[in-house]
This record gives structure tokens, sequence and C-alpha cells, in this order.
């Protein structure tokens, strides 16, 4: 993705969560290591290097974990969130108090290790739907308290993100289907309450469910495990008057079938529940 | 692991880290499509299913949620944290109110799915190494704001701790010593510093650096990404006068060997900051 | 409304609403008036009553503050939310510990009678507007803090919610126009970066702009502080294609015919900034 | 009022409050039209202006939304808290990054048309008794979070404070007076309890009630929806042994008359509760 | 003093302190020694009891640090806050889970013994003016964070509080007056300033700015390290006018002179500051 | 002790605890005698002076005082943490805006005065023990919330720290042993449960626990109240297998004695929960 389209995450946010980040690592007593070896003067230069290749996300919040403990620390980055490193590139270039620098370190690694690995993992299956019109996006299946960052680094890696919670967008469930007694009073009880700036999207599990959701009038439909015919045949008969989104057994082996469905998104939980991290190293 | 070895997490860290969970979920709204649609006394029954086979852990934090949105929600367990269960086994049964239930489910599971992820990615490590006398630790890369919840599924997983911030051990790195000029002086200096509960260890990348730890006298040193022949040499040297650790390039594929060194404990980043979920859902 | 429709505030959020307010007002001593003077013990009947007529709404507050006080005082709601009280009406009967209810009495009727001051202010609106398919509907010209509880309270007063922040929907206004280069450019800018779930609203000041919007498609345009009849224009234009909001000068006097006009929806941040307090008392 | 009088809000508190309210709007995703349609180094120059007369309060807040998503903004006030604006006035310039500005702008007018309305709102009540030695006071009717802004705004528009909690002062009304057994009673038991600096007043309905109040010793009487001719013999007997204070029923139509029966201080719950927002906008 | 007299702490404060203080020292993992050693299942009974003869205070700190543990241990208190023990006595008696017991005993000691001591040092200096008019009261000398903790202390040893910040009260140091340019001044602007409710006090250091500070009109003169002589002319001087409170040198070889020039109050930083926990202890 | 060895305190939680007790001092209004009196631009030149003699300890928080008031305050130390002052010399040299001077005054010497109350208490056991092998420690009996700032004042003093909580090291006292049935059961309960990094320490009430502790193997052992002679015959016995710790009964008069039975450490509960503060005071 171009740089431009990734909007950064709220200032005041990151802020929030390296403080706690940082407040998790030095405890009650700080870094006794480093205070007793180092010189509260000492100056250091370093780099931040990939390992291995991907997608990077995440410098943000490795800039504010050196920023917190030394203001002074000079962060210059070598590629931006959302561009892809090779093994063996600099991330990032820094210079400042060696304690500081010592004691952020684990930090601003593991926030960057573990949103580049996300970026890394939706990158991959980006390029291989590559030429249809399916776009990649995530699910709130993320990990706890992590939610705004692992979606910001779903984008970097080139997806696009689904609703960050459960009251920004409705999403009926085959629960809610059974509870109001059908699709059509499920689509109904809602439009009754919510607000007209929220979108509605139902799950279907079968056609017949899509044909009534699309008679009530829906923003999007989430096709949940169906087989690629099926997507398919779901997608014509949707035409332009939903969004059709695939989920179910997505993975790099799958991906390209799906997406050639012509379906509009595929989401998938794996990329912010089980995307290893991308391997980086703090070098001196 | 036997259950009566396995701690409880604080349970003020779980009601803090349960309710930061499901405020980041429920937004500012709430799960407005629930509301919307299920009434407001409706009661249902659900299991918490294993889609696949696995360690267990997270079972508090999965029973604070629906407990917090709903203290009448009955939740009992099936298998306890620290146990395996098969493919398709039920980890616990609810009952309780809909509403509060459907709205709890995402945090509920996204805790048990990544913590049962790194019990049952350690478990593994661990039957690979039976029959010696290796750990499997873990190591602070960690998913910022969760390594209490981490480092505890580790010990599920029947894996042990290593420290669990900066400021608990001493842990003197390659930089800590080219700074105070030598393995001896960086062991020195800790020791004129840190009080007389705080265990110390060495990291040493070849054998003169371990003879020096050594003599200096340390609780640990940590062997760096050395080959199976040169840890064996180590622990040789090191013998009864310090616990050996081996860290570098640990996986399925290697812990076996590393583990036939002889050394006491293998660290391994990638229990906490790469296992896969483990695949978990709510079922009615 | 129907009180059906009504959804519930998270109670967590409740919770650490009223937490904060008590604190507020109970400062560092805490009531020390009612300390020196009332007996521990001590037990009263107390009834919130209305000083005047209205449409309640912040019932689960007010039971919150006494609740938090003292969890056994026995609060009993008359009315709930989203319904009208005549002058003289009694809204809750309170009985339990004295203390606790002098004590928790400010911040609860605090609470109700600003929130029910926004749900009559808006139901008056309402009510101006019945007959024709116009929404009252709020802003996010809110009470910095509150911003959630008032729009709560819209609804109870029978209208609608706008989007609740900068994040959860797309707004777009004049500067970002002007910063685009235009209407078409603006929409395609936002339509490249959000996900599927969002809606896109654009405010137009004149028909040219609004045919741009239009063609380039949204989800609602805001038709911002125009006549009688150029709302009916604007209307017709836009069909089905989206929804029509109008903003700027809605009062009393106004609100009639601008809902004659056709349009989808009234905004007025009159309702959240400057409705006066429906007048409550609590009686012994 | 003059400004060397308006002892400011402590910087502290205001910085606590206008982040929660950045937070609360800019939600989880910020500010995601600006964000997709401004670009990052995009300045910009705004006035905040006056769209109706009124009286000013609030700027510290105003200047620290800006200030907190973008330190480099410079923002010059034209007017000073506790000043008034003509209706076209400029309350401040601004100028800046671009999409701070526009970020912040919602969080800042808030805040500032907030206390601005009730700084005018007792300005107004203020002019009314000019001439008399009564002063406009608050209550503890504030909106639950706001008090200590509020109160500050009510020093803006020339009124002066009552106590700010349950805990800093003494008011004993008709509950504690009844459960005492009587005035004396009560106030004795508050002064047995309370520090020496403390003030202590009474509520009283009638004039024996009034006498026994005095008798006993107190700083300060609340003559509770008096008559005018009953406040002013209320004031006589009072003489120089305690402040006199009105309240109930005080508007715009009463105040003069209340003012002139010599009462020291008119308290209006109205303030603070119940004042429309000074309507203020951002051009560009 | 009289048990009625002693409102009690508000209890979201407690709950917030206490919680904070078992955070503290629970750290990460808990309390790794008694989860290792103790079933979860077991039961204890245990008795708090003084080592020491003391006045005792605190005990809703200790009780609620067990209960925040395990709310089903029973908490049976033997004595009451603001009550005398003898050493040997007993302060409450414990039932309940082992291991909450223990791992909450250190944090309800550390209250029980800090705050008994400051009741004890208090009662001490109450003893020793007994017969006087003169009351002992404490500063705002307190140790981060505890203020309204040991306020409620010194009230429970017999003492009275003077004002609880810089907020609540008005006190007018030699600083002031230079600032000023005079006593008159001084008092003059803060009276042009603060509230109705807010009582001034003007510490003086001779008796020329007394005689100033008297012709102003204030509540209360602090009369700063003045000789027993001094300060019975000050007391003389001052009459019906205001409250006369010494400070500066006093302990208990000093205290009961300083009672006997008539001064109503005494003030002693080394209440809160430097008194010695009173030695508590649990046993089973 | 040398000033290269006093670790400083973490940053990010000094900033914590000052602001927290800022905020505690300035209540809601702030110091409402300052801003009534003294202008807004006044400058003021100030030096914190000793009253007595004594060890140093808290210029980090005294200094975050007064920056968090007004960060352009010019702060010189005149001597650093863990250095002695004579009475009357100075501590630290202030210039800057004289309201923000005056407000953080109290909570800087609160701070201050604690901390080098606890440093100086340290320091005099220190200096008694001389020229023997044993080290003065501290204990879990601290003030609740200021653990970390209280075991930074006892190495400030030239003492060091036993374990900051129940989480970091393992003590097993007498409630352990009885409940584990041994002392060995319960070591070996302990090692089978927590990490290599963590230390191990017994409570032993005789000589017969101690054999049985040293067979088992542990860190340390905790000489509880033991006389002189059995002091030295449990070092005896001891050697070099772990580090004796003597408690119990500890003050000026006992010290050197127990240290003279050759034990490495003496732990004090009076070093923290105890001392009296340092008089120290600012100066105009």
């Amino acid at each position: 993705m171009t740089k431009a389209l990734l909007s950064p995450l709220p200032r005041l946010l990151v802020q929030d969560a390296v403080r706690g980040a940082l407040k998790e690592d030095l405890g009650r007593a700080g870094d006794i290591t480093t205070n007793a070896i180092i010189a509260p003067g000492a100056r250091i230069r370093a780099v931040i290097g990939a390992r291995q290749a991907g997608r990077i996300a995440g410098l943000d919040l490795a800039e504010a974990a050196f920023d917190m403990l030394d203001e002074t620390i000079v962060f210059e980055r070598c590629v931006d969130d959302g561009e892809d490193i090779e093994a063996g590139g600099i991330v990032a270039r820094l210079e400042g108090n060696t304690r500081a620098i010592l004691s952020a370190e684990r930090v601003a690694l593991n926030y960057l290790g573990h949103m580049s690995g996300i970026a890394t993992a939706t990158q991959k299956l980006v390029a291989l739907t590559a030429g249809t019109k399916a776009q990649i996006c995530d699910t709130r299946k993320t990990t706890p308290g992590l939610r705004l960052l692992e979606k910001y680094a779903v984008k970097a890696g080139g997806g696009t993100n689904h609703r960050f919670g459960l009251d920004d967008a409705v999403l009926i469930k085959d629960n809610h289907i059974a509870a109001a007694g059908g699709v059509a009073q499920a689509i109904s009880a809602v439009k009754a309450n919510v607000g007209h700036m929220v979108k509605i999207e139902v799950e279907v599990d079968n056609l017949d469910q899509l044909r009534l959701a699309l008679a009530s009038g829906v923003d999007a439909v989430l096709l949940d495990n169906m087989s690629a015919d099926m997507l398919a045949g779901a997608v014509g008969m949707i035409g332009e008057q939903a969004l059709a989104e695939a989920s179910g057994g997505v993975n790099a082996a799958t991906v390209a079938q799906i997406a050639a469905s012509g379906v509009d998104l595929i989401s998938v939980g794996a990329l912010t529940h089980s995307a290893p991290a991308l391997d980086l190293g703090l070098d001196f």
C-alpha cells in the first residue's frame, strides 16, 4: 500500500500503550542490570535490524518507547510503516543515552515484532489475491488490549479493517437470527434500534438466508464457511446489493480460490491471533 | 504438569485485565447487535469447545469475562488450566443471561485461545525433551501488556518462567560486558548493587567468557546460539557451579538435541511471541 | 419510543462514571455533615419525584450511585428510561441506610436531571415532527466526558444517534473538501482508506456539491443551513441514493417545517449542549 | 470581574480532563476523515469566533486540547477568561498542523462553549444585582465530572463558589435537623466532629429555626424558598452574626428583588445544570 | 474519644487505597511462596494482636485487604478505631482461606500499624493537654498519598484536622505576606477571591502582625514558634476574635506548657511524618 | 555509599508518584491562597535547607514536584541522594515562578523528608556495623504505596534491599512450614513451582530447622529472634552454604552485637515503618 493511505495511530493512545508496556517491563526497581553497569551519561549508537524479510508496522510505538525513557534519543526511520524490508535490512537507527536505549529495547522490539508479524502475514495473503477485487480484512479475534494496534498493523500489511468492537457496526450471527425468529426479524430489530451511521452485516450459512437478508436490505453479508462454488453462487446473487465477505478456512493455500469467487472481502482471524512475530533485533 | 503446581494468577490482576478487554470490545455503546435483538431476560446454555487438541490455559480470564457482565452466569469447568484436551472436547459449560454470554464471548475466547496456544506450544517442546533434565522456559519477548498471563500459560504448558522483568533478576548481556570492560567487571558491578535475593545470570558467547563468569560466581549462565558440541562442552565446564541455559535456534527440530547436551534450561522466545492461538469456539 | 428498543448502557461504563462522580462529590473526607449527625445504622424511605413533567433517562446511573455506597439499598423504579412522567409524579422509591442515601443523593439527581433534561428536549422535537419521516438526532456537541450518556438520553427521548466520535463514521466537512480539492476527491480519498463497515457522510452547502457527492456515492449527506425550499429541492435530488440530514437553525419554531421538507434526519446540537436539567428532587 | 481575581485551574487537572475528552472523541482509530484527506504536514490558520455575545471561560482547556495533539500549534488569546465578547468577536487565533487542529476542534469548542455558557448565565444575574451586596453563587448541582470546571466558570462570570463537595464545608439540611432532633442538636454534633478550618451553614425554613441557628453560632444560614418579605426579616434578624444566603426560585425575573432583601449570597443551581452553551465556532 | 464522633473513611477511597497496596505487594506473580505450599482450599484462624499498648486506627483498611483477596473471610473486630488496646490485647479475629489470609497479612498490618502509630502518638499529646481547651491537630506534613488516612488516624487519636489540602482553606504564610506587601493586603486579596465557605487563617510571627490580622478579620491565626509568654500575650490579644493555633517545637516535653497558654489548637507535623508504627502481628 | 552504586528510580514511576501527590494536595481548586495573592509572573529564589544532619534521599521526587507545576523552574542539587548533609546545609537551590514553587513546596518536602528520614535511619545502623560483613536490609514492612521509594531510600542510606514483594523471591515462614509438614517439604514444594531466577529463603527458629533447610539447599536463611550466641552458632553451621540473615529486636543498642555474630544481613522493619522524617525546609 502507499504510505499516504496509512492513517497514524492516535498519539494519545500510543503513549498510553507504551507507558503501560514500559512499566510492565521496568517493574518496581527498573533495569537493575543496566543501572548497575552502565554509567548514567554513556551514549551509544544502535540499529534495529531485520533478521528476516517482512512488512514493517509499529514504528510509532518503538520510537515512543525510547522517547519516554529519554526524550533526547534520536530515532531515525529507514523504512516507514507499511513498507517492506529485506532480511538484513535496517529498520531504524538510534543514538543516545545507553541506559535508556538498553532499558527500552525489549518493549520497542516486542511491539515492532508483533505488529510487523501481523503486517507481514497480511501482506502475504494480499499478494496471493492480487488481481482480484477481494480485500483481506481482520476480525475481532485480536489479542486483548491490543486491538487498535493489531488492526493498524493489518492496514500496514495492505489489508482493511472490519469493525473495531461490538459497538461501531452490527454483525448479526446465527444466535441472533435464532433468537429473533429469522433473518428478516433480526434485521428489522436492528434497524429500529441503531443510528443511521451504523452499517449492518448479517452472517448467512446458506442461500435461503442470503435471499432473506438481501430482501431486508443490509450493507454486507458474511458468507461463512462456504465452498468455492457456493461462494460464487452467493456472489452472483448479491450483485451490487451488498458487500460480500467470505470467512472460514482461509489460509495461504485457499485464499486465491476464495478470492476468485468474486467476494469483496476475506476476513481472517489468524492475522491477529496467530501471526508469528517478525524477527527483529537491536544491534550496537 | 500436575495441577497442584500451577499457582493461580492474582485475582486482582485478572479482574483488571478482563475489565480492560471488555471495555475495549464494548466500546462506547456496547453490543448493539445483541441488545437490539435479544430480550433482556433471555437465558441460554452454551459450551466452549476445542476445535483442535491442545493444552488449556486461561480459564480464570474466560470465567471473569462472563462474570463481569452478569455475575449469575454459571461457568462450569470441564478441564482445568494445565490439562490437555482433545479435538472436539469440551472446555467449559455455561448457563445464564443470553445477552451477557454473547457480549462476553469474544473476550473470553480471545484470552483462552491466546493463552492455550502458548500452553500448547510449550507442552510440545516439553514433550520433546522428556527424559532430559532440561526445562523449557520463557523470555521477556512477550506481547506488551500480557506478560503475566503469557508466563502463566508457559507454566500451564509445563514450562518454567525466566525473570518477569528488568527488575526481578539480573541478566548481563554482551553490551553490558562491553561497557563494563569484561565479564568479571560486569558481575562485580552488579553484585555491589543488587540485593541478596536477586539472582544473577550472565550471557556468554564462548568458553572463555564462561570461565570468567564461573570464576566470578553467578547463579546461571546463558549459552547463546552455541552448537550442540559447544553446549555439551559448556555444560561439562559448568558442572554444579551454576545453572546452564541454552537459547537461540530452538524449535521442534532442534530442541531434543539441545536438551541432550545436559543444559538445565532451554529458553524460547517463540513460546510467547509466535505461538498460534488454540482454536476454540462457543457453541449453543 | 417503546422501551424494548432502548438498549441499556454498558454496565462497566456506568460503574466507571458513577464511581468517578461519587469521588468528585465525596472528596477526601466524605459527607462530613451527614456522618457527624446521622447514626451509622439509621434507615430511611425516600422517593425521587418530578417537579415538572418530562421524559426520564438515567435510572441506571442513579441506582448505581446508591448501590455503590450501600449495596443493600432497595431502589424501585416507578417509571423506566424512555417513559414520560407528569409533574408531581414519582420516578423511584428508595429504602435503606440513611447515610448512604443522603451522601449519594446529589450524584444520583445530577445524573438523572441532566439526562432526563436531554431526553425531554429531544422528545419535544420528536413530537413536533410526528407524522413525518424525519428522525431527530444528536451531534458531537456533547459535554466532555458524558457523550455516551448523553447519546443514550437522546435515544430515550425518541431520537437517534449520529456517530459517537471521530473514529466510527466519516463526516466530510467543508475544510476537508477544500483541502482535498473537491467533493469527489475527498470522498475518493476516504473510500481508499476506511474499512467496509464505516459509513460515509458528506456536508454540502449547495446543490452543485450535492450532485457531486451523489455521483461519488455516499451513505448520507448533511444539508447544512439550507432554507426550507432548498432542503426540499435537495431531498428531491437525493431520492433513494442516500440519507438526507438537515442541520442548522433547528428549534421548536422551525423543526416542523424542516421535517416537512422530507429529510430523513434532523441533527440538533442543542439537545446535548443546551438542554436544561429536568427538575427532580429526593423527598423523605 | 477583574482578571487578577480569577485563579487559574490547576494545570494537572486541566490536562487530565482534556486528555479524557480527546480520547472520548478520538475513540479507537482517531479522526478517520481528516487522516484520510488531509496531508500530514499541512498547516492552517483559524480563529475561534463568537456567534453570540457572552462571557468567556475555558481557554486553558481549549488551548490544552490543541496542544495535546500537536504542541507546536500557536494559540493566541484575543480575550481572557472572565472577559466579555461581542457577537462576531474573535476569542482566539490558531496556527499550526491542520490535522491536529481539525481533530481537536470539537473538544476545544465543547469545553469553551459549555464553560462560557455558564459564565454568561452567571454574568447576567450578577448584572441584575449590581448595586446590592448580594453575590451570585453556585451549588453542587453540577454536571458529573465537571464540577471543578463549572465552578471556575461561575467565577469567570463574576459569581462566587459555594462548597466544592460534601467534604470541604458543612451544610445542615432539613433531614439532618430532623434526624438530630433539632437545629441546635445538629449544629452541636457537627461542631464536635469537624475541624476548625471547616465552615458551617444551616438551612432554615422559618424564623424560629433561624433563631436557633444563630443562637448556636454558624458561619452562614441558607434561607430556602422564602418570600421577599420573609428574607428581609431574616436578614434583619441575622445582622452581623452570619452570612445570609438565599436560594430557591431564583431567575432573571426575581433575582433583583431577592438581592434587595439584603442577603449576602444568592445560590442558583441553574447556573451549572441548565445554562445553554455559548455559541462559538472555528473558522478557517 | 467516643466512637460516635469518628466519621468513617469513604468506602470508595478505602477500596482504592487497599487495592493499590495489594497490587504493590502481589506484584506480577502474586504470593509465590504461599501458592506453592498451601493448598487452595485450606482454612485457618488467626488473630491480630498488639505487641505494645496503643490507640487503634485503620481497621477498615485491614478488613478490606482480606476481603479483596477472599470475600468469605470473617473479620471480627475486638476493638474499634479510636479505642485503646493493651500490650498483648487482641485487635481482631480472622477465619477463612489460608492463602488469602497469608497473602493479605502484610498489607493489612502495614496499614494498621502505620495508622495506629499515628493515633497513638496523637493520643499521647492529647492526654498531656487534658484539662486545657487546646486541641491537638495535624498539618499537611503527611506521607504522600496517605493524607486522608493519616488525618483520619489523628482523629482516632483524639486530635482534630487542619485543612486537607491547598484548596479547602486559606493559610497565609510569611511569603504571601511579603509578596502582598503586608498582612492586611494579603488578607484583603484572599477575601476578594475565595468563596464564603472557605475559612482564612494567617500565620503571624509577632504581635504587630497579629494586630493587623485581627483588624482585617480572620477565622484563625497561626502563632508560629512563639515562646510561652508570647503565646499567652497573643491569646489575650485575640480573645474571641479568632481561633488561636500554636505551632513549632511541640513535643511531649513542651505541649502541656503550650496548651496552658490558652491556645485553641496545637498543630504538630510529627504526628503524621514521624510517628513510629504501632507493633502489631498476625498470630495463628 | 558511593553515588555510582545508587541506581536511579524509574522515571515513569517517579512521575506517577509525584503527580498523585500533587493532586492530593492541590485538591479541586488548587492553591487558593497563593493564587489569590501572588502575581502569575512573579519569580523567586529559594533553598531547601537541612534543619538537622542526615543522609539525603528523594531529590528526583522533589525536583519532579516543582517541574510538574512549571517546567522552567531551575532546580540545582547541592548534594546528591546517598550523600550526607550537616545541620544548616543546603540541599538544593531553586529559582523560578513563585506560584509554582509555593504550591509544590509541601509535596517536595514531604517526599524528601520522608525518604531522607529512612536513609538517615539506615545510615546510622550501617555506621554501627562498620567493620563487619553484615549489611543492613529492609523488609516488606513499608508504608502502603511507597515501597519502591522507601527501598530506594534504604539503599541511599547504605543498606541493601530484601525482596520487593510477594512475587520476586520466596520467603518460607513458620506457617508455610507447618502447612507443608516440615521444612524439607516446604522447600521441595517451592522448588517444584518457582522459576530458576527466583531465590529461596527460609525462616528458621532453631538449629534443627536450620539443619533441615541447609540439607534441602536454600539461598538464604532467616534467623528470627535468636540470641547472639545462637546466631553465632547458626552462622557457624551455615558456613558458605547460604546467606545468613538476622532479624528481630534490632536497634541501635543491639545491632553491633548482632553483626558481630557474623551474619551476612540484618533486616530491620523499623527502617521503613518507624523512621522519623528528616527536618528540611524551604527558605526564601
